[in-house]
Protein backbone atom coordinates (compact mmCIF):
# COMPACT_ATOMS: atom_id res chain seq x y z
CA UNK A 1 0.00 0.00 0.00
CA UNK A 2 0.65 3.79 -1.02
CA UNK A 3 3.02 5.29 2.33
CA UNK A 4 1.92 8.97 0.65
CA UNK A 5 3.78 11.22 3.83
CA UNK A 6 7.05 8.75 3.84
CA UNK A 7 9.91 11.05 3.91
CA UNK A 8 12.32 11.46 1.00
CA UNK A 9 15.65 10.72 1.95
CA UNK A 10 18.33 13.62 1.62
CA UNK A 11 17.92 17.49 2.81
CA UNK A 12 14.60 18.11 4.10
CA UNK A 13 12.48 21.42 3.54
CA UNK A 14 9.54 21.76 5.54
CA UNK A 15 8.68 24.75 3.36
CA UNK A 16 8.35 22.48 0.79
CA UNK A 17 5.98 19.73 2.48
CA UNK A 18 2.18 20.33 2.36
CA UNK A 19 0.88 20.95 5.59
CA UNK A 20 -3.07 20.52 4.13
CA UNK A 21 -4.64 17.51 1.64
CA UNK A 22 -4.35 18.53 -1.59
CA UNK A 23 -6.19 16.54 -5.09
CA UNK A 24 -8.11 13.53 -4.63
CA UNK A 25 -7.41 10.69 -1.82
CA UNK A 26 -5.20 8.34 -3.81
CA UNK A 27 -7.11 5.40 -1.48
CA UNK A 28 -10.70 6.18 -2.34
CA UNK A 29 -9.69 8.29 -6.02
CA UNK A 30 -11.78 11.18 -4.83
CA UNK A 31 -11.46 13.98 -2.98
CA UNK A 32 -12.16 14.43 0.39
CA UNK A 33 -13.78 16.89 2.91
CA UNK A 34 -14.32 17.27 6.62
CA UNK A 35 -17.35 15.29 6.63
CA UNK A 36 -16.55 12.61 4.57
CA UNK A 37 -12.91 12.23 5.97
CA UNK A 38 -14.11 11.87 9.24
CA UNK A 39 -16.29 8.84 7.85
CA UNK A 40 -13.45 7.27 5.95
CA UNK A 41 -11.84 7.31 9.40
CA UNK A 42 -14.82 5.99 11.32
CA UNK A 43 -15.06 3.26 8.66
CA UNK A 44 -11.36 2.27 9.52
CA UNK A 45 -12.30 1.22 12.64
CA UNK A 46 -12.94 -2.14 12.27
CA UNK A 47 -10.32 -3.31 10.04
CA UNK A 48 -8.09 -1.94 12.72
CA UNK A 49 -10.01 -3.42 15.41
CA UNK A 50 -9.03 -7.18 14.17
CA UNK A 51 -5.63 -6.15 13.80
CA UNK A 52 -4.92 -4.99 16.73
CA UNK A 53 -6.61 -7.85 18.16
CA UNK A 54 -4.65 -10.28 16.53
CA UNK A 55 -1.35 -8.31 17.15
CA UNK A 56 -2.58 -8.37 20.88
CA UNK A 57 -3.26 -12.23 20.44
CA UNK A 58 0.56 -13.23 18.65
CA UNK A 59 2.00 -11.68 21.61
CA UNK A 60 -0.16 -13.96 23.96
CA UNK A 61 1.35 -16.22 22.43
CA UNK A 62 4.88 -15.24 22.38
CA UNK A 63 5.57 -13.35 19.55
CA UNK A 64 7.53 -10.58 20.44
CA UNK A 65 6.25 -8.26 17.79
CA UNK A 66 5.09 -5.07 18.83
CA UNK A 67 4.29 -1.09 17.28
CA UNK A 68 5.89 2.37 18.27
CA UNK A 69 4.17 5.03 17.25
CA UNK A 70 6.04 8.77 17.63
CA UNK A 71 4.10 11.43 17.31
CA UNK A 72 6.14 14.72 17.40
CA UNK A 73 5.21 18.72 16.38
CA UNK A 74 5.10 22.06 17.21
CA UNK A 75 2.28 22.58 19.92
CA UNK A 76 -1.32 22.79 19.03
CA UNK A 77 -0.03 20.56 16.21
CA UNK A 78 -2.89 18.12 17.42
CA UNK A 79 -0.80 15.20 18.99
CA UNK A 80 -3.47 14.52 21.62
CA UNK A 81 -6.43 14.98 18.72
CA UNK A 82 -4.75 11.87 17.25
CA UNK A 83 -4.57 10.12 20.41
CA UNK A 84 -8.57 10.73 21.11
CA UNK A 85 -9.69 10.29 17.42
CA UNK A 86 -7.47 7.99 15.44
CA UNK A 87 -6.01 5.52 18.66
CA UNK A 88 -9.37 6.44 20.74
CA UNK A 89 -10.74 3.69 17.36
CA UNK A 90 -8.75 1.15 19.22
CA UNK A 91 -9.19 -1.25 21.96
CA UNK A 92 -7.54 0.13 25.09
CA UNK A 93 -6.65 -3.07 26.29
CA UNK A 94 -3.94 -3.07 23.25
CA UNK A 95 -2.51 0.72 23.71
CA UNK A 96 0.23 2.01 26.02
CA UNK A 97 0.54 5.81 25.49
CA UNK A 98 3.05 7.50 27.36
CA UNK A 99 3.07 11.43 27.07
CA UNK A 100 6.95 12.91 27.65
CA UNK A 101 6.89 15.79 29.23
CA UNK A 102 10.11 17.84 30.74
CA UNK A 103 12.32 15.51 31.85
CA UNK A 104 12.47 15.25 36.04
CA UNK A 105 15.72 15.80 37.93
CA UNK A 106 16.31 11.64 38.12
CA UNK A 107 15.46 11.91 34.18
CA UNK A 108 18.06 14.12 33.71
CA UNK A 109 20.55 12.50 35.68
CA UNK A 110 20.31 9.56 33.20
CA UNK A 111 20.94 9.56 29.96
CA UNK A 112 18.25 11.32 27.82
CA UNK A 113 17.29 7.30 26.36
CA UNK A 114 17.21 5.94 29.86
CA UNK A 115 13.25 7.15 30.41
CA UNK A 116 12.06 6.21 26.52
CA UNK A 117 12.96 2.78 27.79
CA UNK A 118 11.08 2.20 30.54
CA UNK A 119 8.68 3.34 28.30
CA UNK A 120 8.60 0.83 25.58
CA UNK A 121 5.61 -1.17 24.89
CA UNK A 122 5.44 -4.69 25.80
CA UNK A 123 4.93 -7.69 23.04
CA UNK A 124 1.61 -7.29 21.18
CA UNK A 125 1.01 -4.21 22.19
CA UNK A 126 0.77 -0.33 20.17
CA UNK A 127 2.48 2.12 21.96
CA UNK A 128 2.42 5.54 21.30
CA UNK A 129 4.59 8.61 22.41
CA UNK A 130 3.58 11.76 22.71
CA UNK A 131 6.73 13.99 22.50
CA UNK A 132 9.65 11.50 22.78
CA UNK A 133 13.43 10.95 22.75
CA UNK A 134 13.34 13.51 20.02
CA UNK A 135 12.30 16.46 22.30
CA UNK A 136 15.98 15.81 23.06
CA UNK A 137 17.32 17.41 19.58
CA UNK A 138 14.50 19.93 19.08
CA UNK A 139 13.63 21.66 22.51
CA UNK A 140 17.30 20.57 23.69
CA UNK A 141 19.09 22.07 20.44
CA UNK A 142 16.88 25.50 19.97
CA UNK A 143 17.13 26.16 24.22
CA UNK A 144 20.41 25.30 24.05
CA UNK A 145 19.59 22.51 27.14
CA UNK A 146 22.15 20.50 25.83
CA UNK A 147 25.86 21.12 24.47
CA UNK A 148 26.37 20.66 20.52
CA UNK A 149 28.77 18.31 20.87
CA UNK A 150 26.10 16.49 22.72
CA UNK A 151 23.29 17.32 20.45
CA UNK A 152 25.46 15.67 17.50
CA UNK A 153 26.18 12.34 19.40
CA UNK A 154 22.22 11.99 20.45
CA UNK A 155 21.07 11.34 16.71
CA UNK A 156 23.60 8.46 16.14
CA UNK A 157 22.54 7.60 19.33
CA UNK A 158 18.82 7.53 18.62
CA UNK A 159 19.45 5.96 14.91
CA UNK A 160 21.00 2.97 16.85
CA UNK A 161 18.75 2.77 19.59
CA UNK A 162 15.72 2.62 16.75
CA UNK A 163 17.71 0.35 15.16
CA UNK A 164 17.86 -2.20 17.69
CA UNK A 165 14.48 -2.13 18.74
CA UNK A 166 13.82 -2.76 15.47
CA UNK A 167 15.55 -5.99 16.09
CA UNK A 168 14.22 -6.49 19.17
CA UNK A 169 10.50 -7.25 17.05
CA UNK A 170 9.12 -3.41 17.27
CA UNK A 171 8.28 -1.71 14.32
CA UNK A 172 8.77 1.71 14.92
CA UNK A 173 6.32 4.68 13.17
CA UNK A 174 7.63 8.00 13.43
CA UNK A 175 5.05 10.81 12.42
CA UNK A 176 5.80 14.74 12.61
CA UNK A 177 2.65 16.77 12.65
CA UNK A 178 3.40 19.30 10.20
CA UNK A 179 1.43 22.37 10.75
CA UNK A 180 1.64 26.30 9.07
CA UNK A 181 2.25 28.96 11.48
CA UNK A 182 -0.61 30.54 10.21
CA UNK A 183 -2.41 27.55 11.42
CA UNK A 184 -0.45 27.58 14.78
CA UNK A 185 -1.90 31.27 15.45
CA UNK A 186 -5.65 30.07 14.52
CA UNK A 187 -5.60 27.68 16.90
CA UNK A 188 -3.74 29.76 19.73
CA UNK A 189 -6.20 32.78 19.55
CA UNK A 190 -9.10 30.06 19.36
CA UNK A 191 -8.27 28.64 22.72
CA UNK A 192 -8.37 32.09 23.99
CA UNK A 193 -11.45 33.14 22.95
CA UNK A 194 -13.47 30.14 23.99
CA UNK A 195 -13.28 30.43 28.06
CA UNK A 196 -13.62 25.92 27.57
CA UNK A 197 -10.57 26.00 25.91
CA UNK A 198 -8.13 28.54 28.73
CA UNK A 199 -6.69 25.44 30.60
CA UNK A 200 -5.02 23.86 26.85
CA UNK A 201 -3.49 27.26 26.61
CA UNK A 202 -0.14 27.86 28.17
CA UNK A 203 1.54 31.75 28.07
CA UNK A 204 4.83 29.43 26.98
CA UNK A 205 3.43 28.33 24.25
CA UNK A 206 3.54 31.61 22.81
CA UNK A 207 7.27 31.71 23.97
CA UNK A 208 8.01 28.95 21.80
CA UNK A 209 6.33 30.35 18.96
CA UNK A 210 8.38 33.11 18.94
CA UNK A 211 10.98 30.68 17.75
CA UNK A 212 9.00 29.18 15.01
CA UNK A 213 11.85 29.55 12.65
CA UNK A 214 14.67 27.58 14.78
CA UNK A 215 12.27 24.83 15.55
CA UNK A 216 12.11 24.58 11.82
CA UNK A 217 15.56 24.16 11.46
CA UNK A 218 15.83 22.03 14.19
CA UNK A 219 12.88 19.67 12.73
CA UNK A 220 14.88 19.61 9.43
CA UNK A 221 18.04 18.47 11.05
CA UNK A 222 16.65 16.20 13.29
CA UNK A 223 13.95 14.52 10.62
CA UNK A 224 17.04 14.24 7.80
CA UNK A 225 19.61 12.77 10.17
CA UNK A 226 17.08 10.11 11.42
CA UNK A 227 15.18 9.22 9.00
CA UNK A 228 16.74 5.34 8.44
CA UNK A 229 15.61 2.53 6.06
CA UNK A 230 14.44 0.97 9.52
CA UNK A 231 12.80 3.79 11.18
CA UNK A 232 11.50 6.44 8.39
CA UNK A 233 9.77 9.77 9.03
CA UNK A 234 5.81 10.43 8.27
CA UNK A 235 5.07 14.12 7.71
CA UNK A 236 1.88 14.51 8.18
CA UNK A 237 -0.01 17.53 6.79
CA UNK A 238 -1.72 18.84 10.16
CA UNK A 239 -3.69 22.09 8.90
CA UNK A 240 -6.89 20.26 8.91
CA UNK A 241 -7.25 18.01 11.75
CA UNK A 242 -9.83 15.58 9.86
CA UNK A 243 -7.13 14.82 7.50
CA UNK A 244 -4.26 14.49 10.21
CA UNK A 245 -6.11 11.89 12.11
CA UNK A 246 -7.08 10.12 8.80
CA UNK A 247 -3.57 9.85 7.81
CA UNK A 248 -2.31 8.68 11.04
CA UNK A 249 -4.96 6.06 11.29
CA UNK A 250 -4.41 4.84 8.02
CA UNK A 251 -0.44 4.34 8.61
CA UNK A 252 -1.05 2.74 12.07
CA UNK A 253 -3.45 0.26 9.89
CA UNK A 254 -1.03 -0.08 6.87
CA UNK A 255 2.17 -0.86 9.53
CA UNK A 256 -0.48 -4.02 11.15
CA UNK A 257 -1.86 -5.51 7.85
CA UNK A 258 2.38 -5.45 6.78
CA UNK A 259 3.09 -7.36 9.51
CA UNK A 260 0.27 -9.47 9.32
CA UNK A 261 -0.29 -10.94 12.94
CA UNK A 262 -1.28 -14.66 13.24
CA UNK A 263 -4.04 -16.17 15.93
CA UNK A 264 -1.51 -18.24 17.98
CA UNK A 265 -2.34 -21.81 18.00
CA UNK A 266 -4.16 -23.39 21.16
CA UNK A 267 -1.11 -25.11 23.41
CA UNK A 268 -4.48 -27.32 25.00
CA UNK A 269 -6.45 -30.47 23.66
CA UNK A 270 -9.58 -28.72 22.51
CA UNK A 271 -11.88 -31.82 22.75
CA UNK A 272 -10.58 -32.71 26.25
CA UNK A 273 -11.30 -29.27 27.32
CA UNK A 274 -14.44 -29.09 25.72
CA UNK A 275 -15.93 -32.40 27.34
CA UNK A 276 -14.17 -31.75 30.77
CA UNK A 277 -16.91 -28.39 30.73
CA UNK A 278 -19.71 -30.66 29.19
CA UNK A 279 -18.81 -33.33 32.15
CA UNK A 280 -19.14 -30.98 35.23
CA UNK A 281 -22.04 -29.06 36.16
CA UNK A 282 -21.35 -26.82 38.31
CA UNK A 283 -25.04 -25.42 40.41
CA UNK A 284 -24.77 -21.76 39.34
CA UNK B 1 -30.54 9.54 38.48
CA UNK B 2 -31.61 6.07 39.39
CA UNK B 3 -28.76 3.76 39.87
CA UNK B 4 -30.87 0.50 39.17
CA UNK B 5 -28.19 -1.66 39.78
CA UNK B 6 -27.00 -1.03 43.21
CA UNK B 7 -26.69 -3.60 45.56
CA UNK B 8 -29.10 -2.83 48.38
CA UNK B 9 -27.27 -3.58 52.25
CA UNK B 10 -27.27 -6.61 54.10
CA UNK B 11 -26.62 -9.94 53.03
CA UNK B 12 -26.27 -10.93 49.36
CA UNK B 13 -27.99 -13.67 47.47
CA UNK B 14 -26.08 -13.81 44.00
CA UNK B 15 -29.13 -16.18 42.66
CA UNK B 16 -31.43 -13.47 43.49
CA UNK B 17 -30.16 -10.84 41.41
CA UNK B 18 -30.59 -10.51 37.52
CA UNK B 19 -28.26 -11.88 34.78
CA UNK B 20 -30.23 -10.16 32.60
CA UNK B 21 -31.72 -7.23 31.46
CA UNK B 22 -35.71 -6.88 32.26
CA UNK B 23 -38.68 -5.03 31.31
CA UNK B 24 -38.85 -1.59 29.30
CA UNK B 25 -35.16 0.57 29.81
CA UNK B 26 -36.11 2.84 32.73
CA UNK B 27 -34.01 5.45 31.12
CA UNK B 28 -35.12 5.33 27.39
CA UNK B 29 -39.11 4.01 28.92
CA UNK B 30 -38.96 1.28 26.31
CA UNK B 31 -37.87 -2.29 25.94
CA UNK B 32 -34.31 -2.70 24.64
CA UNK B 33 -32.80 -5.66 22.60
CA UNK B 34 -29.31 -6.05 21.31
CA UNK B 35 -29.20 -3.63 17.98
CA UNK B 36 -30.72 -0.58 20.13
CA UNK B 37 -28.84 -1.49 23.39
CA UNK B 38 -25.41 -1.03 20.85
CA UNK B 39 -27.13 2.41 19.54
CA UNK B 40 -27.77 3.46 23.15
CA UNK B 41 -24.49 2.63 24.49
CA UNK B 42 -23.07 4.73 21.14
CA UNK B 43 -25.23 7.55 21.56
CA UNK B 44 -23.89 8.06 25.41
CA UNK B 45 -20.48 8.85 23.84
CA UNK B 46 -20.53 12.40 22.72
CA UNK B 47 -21.51 13.04 26.69
CA UNK B 48 -19.18 10.70 28.25
CA UNK B 49 -16.62 12.33 25.89
CA UNK B 50 -17.58 16.05 27.26
CA UNK B 51 -17.48 15.06 30.96
CA UNK B 52 -14.29 13.50 30.73
CA UNK B 53 -12.56 16.26 29.10
CA UNK B 54 -14.11 18.55 31.86
CA UNK B 55 -12.68 16.27 34.88
CA UNK B 56 -9.15 16.13 33.15
CA UNK B 57 -9.39 20.01 32.67
CA UNK B 58 -10.36 20.24 36.04
CA UNK B 59 -7.47 17.93 37.40
CA UNK B 60 -5.08 20.27 35.38
CA UNK B 61 -6.74 23.35 36.88
CA UNK B 62 -5.71 21.57 40.83
CA UNK B 63 -9.08 19.73 41.40
CA UNK B 64 -7.93 16.13 42.53
CA UNK B 65 -10.98 14.56 41.82
CA UNK B 66 -10.71 11.35 39.84
CA UNK B 67 -12.61 8.00 39.28
CA UNK B 68 -11.53 5.02 39.91
CA UNK B 69 -13.45 2.06 38.44
CA UNK B 70 -13.37 -1.25 40.07
CA UNK B 71 -14.37 -4.11 37.24
CA UNK B 72 -15.06 -7.51 39.39
CA UNK B 73 -16.36 -11.10 37.71
CA UNK B 74 -15.88 -14.54 36.78
CA UNK B 75 -13.86 -15.35 34.46
CA UNK B 76 -15.65 -14.52 30.70
CA UNK B 77 -17.93 -12.60 32.70
CA UNK B 78 -16.62 -9.52 29.93
CA UNK B 79 -14.48 -7.23 32.24
CA UNK B 80 -12.66 -6.86 28.75
CA UNK B 81 -15.51 -6.52 26.68
CA UNK B 82 -16.59 -3.63 29.41
CA UNK B 83 -13.37 -1.63 28.55
CA UNK B 84 -13.30 -1.89 24.75
CA UNK B 85 -16.72 -1.29 24.45
CA UNK B 86 -17.51 1.08 27.61
CA UNK B 87 -14.18 2.42 28.40
CA UNK B 88 -13.20 2.92 24.63
CA UNK B 89 -15.78 5.27 24.32
CA UNK B 90 -13.44 7.59 26.19
CA UNK B 91 -10.47 9.67 25.01
CA UNK B 92 -7.77 7.11 26.19
CA UNK B 93 -5.88 10.03 27.11
CA UNK B 94 -8.01 10.33 30.25
CA UNK B 95 -8.29 6.94 31.14
CA UNK B 96 -5.91 4.73 33.08
CA UNK B 97 -5.94 1.12 32.95
CA UNK B 98 -5.06 -1.33 35.28
CA UNK B 99 -4.58 -5.45 34.84
CA UNK B 100 -4.18 -7.51 37.80
CA UNK B 101 -2.72 -10.32 37.50
CA UNK B 102 -1.68 -13.05 40.04
CA UNK B 103 0.77 -11.34 42.64
CA UNK B 104 4.52 -11.22 41.40
CA UNK B 105 7.13 -12.36 44.47
CA UNK B 106 7.81 -8.66 44.83
CA UNK B 107 4.37 -8.13 45.56
CA UNK B 108 3.54 -11.01 47.60
CA UNK B 109 6.33 -9.16 49.91
CA UNK B 110 4.15 -6.28 50.77
CA UNK B 111 0.61 -6.25 52.27
CA UNK B 112 -1.76 -6.93 49.54
CA UNK B 113 -2.48 -3.39 48.83
CA UNK B 114 0.21 -2.30 48.14
CA UNK B 115 0.41 -2.46 44.11
CA UNK B 116 -3.24 -1.10 44.84
CA UNK B 117 -1.90 2.08 46.05
CA UNK B 118 0.66 2.39 43.04
CA UNK B 119 -1.55 2.05 40.42
CA UNK B 120 -4.28 4.84 41.55
CA UNK B 121 -5.09 7.08 39.24
CA UNK B 122 -3.77 10.97 38.98
CA UNK B 123 -5.82 13.82 39.45
CA UNK B 124 -8.58 14.55 36.61
CA UNK B 125 -8.11 10.61 35.47
CA UNK B 126 -10.53 7.81 34.93
CA UNK B 127 -8.52 4.96 36.59
CA UNK B 128 -9.65 1.41 35.44
CA UNK B 129 -9.09 -1.53 37.32
CA UNK B 130 -9.42 -5.19 35.28
CA UNK B 131 -9.47 -7.08 38.65
CA UNK B 132 -8.38 -5.51 41.80
CA UNK B 133 -7.89 -6.09 45.57
CA UNK B 134 -10.87 -8.02 45.82
CA UNK B 135 -9.15 -10.93 44.73
CA UNK B 136 -7.28 -10.55 47.77
CA UNK B 137 -10.54 -11.73 49.07
CA UNK B 138 -11.69 -13.60 46.38
CA UNK B 139 -9.23 -16.45 44.85
CA UNK B 140 -7.77 -15.96 48.39
CA UNK B 141 -10.86 -17.49 49.91
CA UNK B 142 -11.40 -20.28 47.62
CA UNK B 143 -7.84 -21.69 46.91
CA UNK B 144 -6.65 -20.31 50.88
CA UNK B 145 -4.35 -18.52 49.38
CA UNK B 146 -4.21 -16.56 53.12
CA UNK B 147 -4.91 -17.79 56.76
CA UNK B 148 -8.89 -16.99 57.77
CA UNK B 149 -7.99 -14.23 60.26
CA UNK B 150 -6.17 -12.71 57.42
CA UNK B 151 -9.01 -12.43 54.67
CA UNK B 152 -11.08 -11.30 57.71
CA UNK B 153 -8.79 -8.70 58.68
CA UNK B 154 -8.98 -8.20 54.34
CA UNK B 155 -12.34 -6.49 54.57
CA UNK B 156 -12.03 -3.89 57.14
CA UNK B 157 -8.39 -3.10 55.57
CA UNK B 158 -10.34 -2.82 52.36
CA UNK B 159 -13.43 -0.57 53.90
CA UNK B 160 -10.53 1.63 55.48
CA UNK B 161 -8.80 1.98 52.20
CA UNK B 162 -11.60 3.11 49.85
CA UNK B 163 -12.84 5.91 52.85
CA UNK B 164 -9.32 7.02 52.10
CA UNK B 165 -9.34 7.10 48.77
CA UNK B 166 -12.51 8.97 48.95
CA UNK B 167 -11.70 11.20 51.21
CA UNK B 168 -9.03 11.97 48.55
CA UNK B 169 -11.34 12.95 46.12
CA UNK B 170 -11.32 9.55 44.52
CA UNK B 171 -15.01 8.25 43.41
CA UNK B 172 -14.85 4.68 43.64
CA UNK B 173 -17.13 2.88 41.88
CA UNK B 174 -17.31 -1.09 41.77
CA UNK B 175 -19.02 -3.07 39.21
CA UNK B 176 -19.07 -7.16 39.53
CA UNK B 177 -20.70 -8.47 36.30
CA UNK B 178 -22.64 -10.99 37.29
CA UNK B 179 -22.95 -14.10 35.04
CA UNK B 180 -24.70 -17.14 35.00
CA UNK B 181 -23.03 -20.83 34.87
CA UNK B 182 -25.37 -21.64 32.07
CA UNK B 183 -23.51 -18.55 30.49
CA UNK B 184 -20.18 -19.11 31.27
CA UNK B 185 -20.41 -22.38 29.66
CA UNK B 186 -22.02 -21.40 26.60
CA UNK B 187 -18.91 -18.52 26.46
CA UNK B 188 -16.17 -21.14 26.93
CA UNK B 189 -17.35 -23.57 24.60
CA UNK B 190 -17.62 -20.88 22.39
CA UNK B 191 -14.41 -20.22 22.68
CA UNK B 192 -13.16 -23.56 22.01
CA UNK B 193 -15.00 -23.81 18.80
CA UNK B 194 -13.50 -21.10 17.38
CA UNK B 195 -10.00 -20.88 16.73
CA UNK B 196 -9.57 -17.33 16.89
CA UNK B 197 -10.73 -17.39 19.89
CA UNK B 198 -8.53 -20.10 21.56
CA UNK B 199 -6.16 -17.32 22.77
CA UNK B 200 -8.51 -16.07 25.05
CA UNK B 201 -8.86 -19.78 26.57
CA UNK B 202 -6.92 -20.76 29.56
CA UNK B 203 -7.65 -24.55 31.07
CA UNK B 204 -7.18 -23.01 34.50
CA UNK B 205 -10.93 -21.39 33.49
CA UNK B 206 -12.47 -24.51 33.68
CA UNK B 207 -10.58 -25.39 36.81
CA UNK B 208 -11.96 -22.41 38.76
CA UNK B 209 -15.38 -23.44 37.15
CA UNK B 210 -15.38 -26.51 39.01
CA UNK B 211 -15.00 -24.30 41.98
CA UNK B 212 -18.27 -22.00 40.95
CA UNK B 213 -20.28 -22.74 44.46
CA UNK B 214 -17.03 -21.68 46.32
CA UNK B 215 -16.94 -18.49 44.26
CA UNK B 216 -20.51 -17.61 44.29
CA UNK B 217 -19.99 -17.54 48.20
CA UNK B 218 -16.69 -15.88 48.24
CA UNK B 219 -18.32 -13.01 45.82
CA UNK B 220 -22.00 -12.72 48.67
CA UNK B 221 -19.23 -12.31 51.50
CA UNK B 222 -17.34 -9.84 50.09
CA UNK B 223 -20.02 -8.05 48.31
CA UNK B 224 -22.52 -7.79 52.16
CA UNK B 225 -18.75 -6.62 53.94
CA UNK B 226 -17.82 -4.18 51.69
CA UNK B 227 -20.98 -2.98 50.08
CA UNK B 228 -20.55 0.88 52.40
CA UNK B 229 -22.04 3.98 52.04
CA UNK B 230 -19.05 5.58 50.66
CA UNK B 231 -18.46 3.14 48.10
CA UNK B 232 -21.05 0.58 47.03
CA UNK B 233 -21.48 -2.04 44.76
CA UNK B 234 -23.31 -2.42 41.77
CA UNK B 235 -23.98 -5.84 40.23
CA UNK B 236 -24.48 -5.48 36.55
CA UNK B 237 -26.72 -8.35 34.69
CA UNK B 238 -24.36 -9.32 32.37
CA UNK B 239 -25.29 -12.58 30.32
CA UNK B 240 -26.01 -10.00 27.45
CA UNK B 241 -22.70 -8.10 26.69
CA UNK B 242 -24.66 -5.59 24.86
CA UNK B 243 -26.56 -4.78 28.80
CA UNK B 244 -23.27 -5.29 30.44
CA UNK B 245 -21.69 -2.51 28.06
CA UNK B 246 -24.72 0.20 28.19
CA UNK B 247 -25.43 -0.54 32.19
CA UNK B 248 -21.22 0.34 33.17
CA UNK B 249 -21.03 3.17 30.59
CA UNK B 250 -24.01 4.78 32.01
CA UNK B 251 -22.87 4.52 35.68
CA UNK B 252 -20.00 5.94 34.54
CA UNK B 253 -21.85 8.65 32.98
CA UNK B 254 -24.09 9.56 36.18
CA UNK B 255 -20.85 9.27 38.24
CA UNK B 256 -19.20 12.02 36.24
CA UNK B 257 -22.62 13.82 35.69
CA UNK B 258 -22.67 13.95 39.38
CA UNK B 259 -19.22 15.12 40.30
CA UNK B 260 -20.18 17.87 37.83
CA UNK B 261 -16.14 19.33 36.96
CA UNK B 262 -15.98 22.79 36.39
CA UNK B 263 -13.16 24.29 33.35
CA UNK B 264 -10.74 25.66 34.86
CA UNK B 265 -10.37 29.34 34.75
CA UNK B 266 -7.09 31.31 33.32
CA UNK B 267 -4.58 31.97 35.51
CA UNK B 268 -2.68 34.50 32.91
CA UNK B 269 -4.73 37.26 30.95
CA UNK B 270 -6.29 36.63 28.18
CA UNK B 271 -6.04 39.84 26.43
CA UNK B 272 -2.63 40.26 26.82
CA UNK B 273 -1.77 37.02 25.26
CA UNK B 274 -3.89 37.30 22.41
CA UNK B 275 -2.26 40.84 21.67
CA UNK B 276 1.66 38.80 22.49
CA UNK B 277 0.35 36.18 19.20
CA UNK B 278 -0.88 39.12 17.15
CA UNK B 279 1.99 41.21 17.59
CA UNK B 280 4.59 39.06 16.39
CA UNK B 281 4.69 37.03 13.29
CA UNK B 282 6.97 34.24 12.76
CA UNK B 283 8.12 33.36 9.38
CA UNK B 284 6.76 30.51 9.46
Amino acid sequence: MSQPHRLAPGPVDLLALPTRSDGPDPELGRELDKESGTQALLDLADGLGDLQERLFAAGRGGSPRRVLLVLQGMDTSGKGGVLRHAIGLVDPQGVQLHSFKAPTEEERAHDFLWRIRRALPGPGLIGVFDRSHYEDVLIARVRALASAPEIERRYDAINEFEQELVAAGITVVKCMLHLSADEQRKRLLARLDDPTKHWKFNPGDVDERALWAEYRLAYEIALERTNTEVAPWHVIPSDQKWYRNLAVARLLAHTLDRLDPQWPMADFDVESERRRILDEDPVG
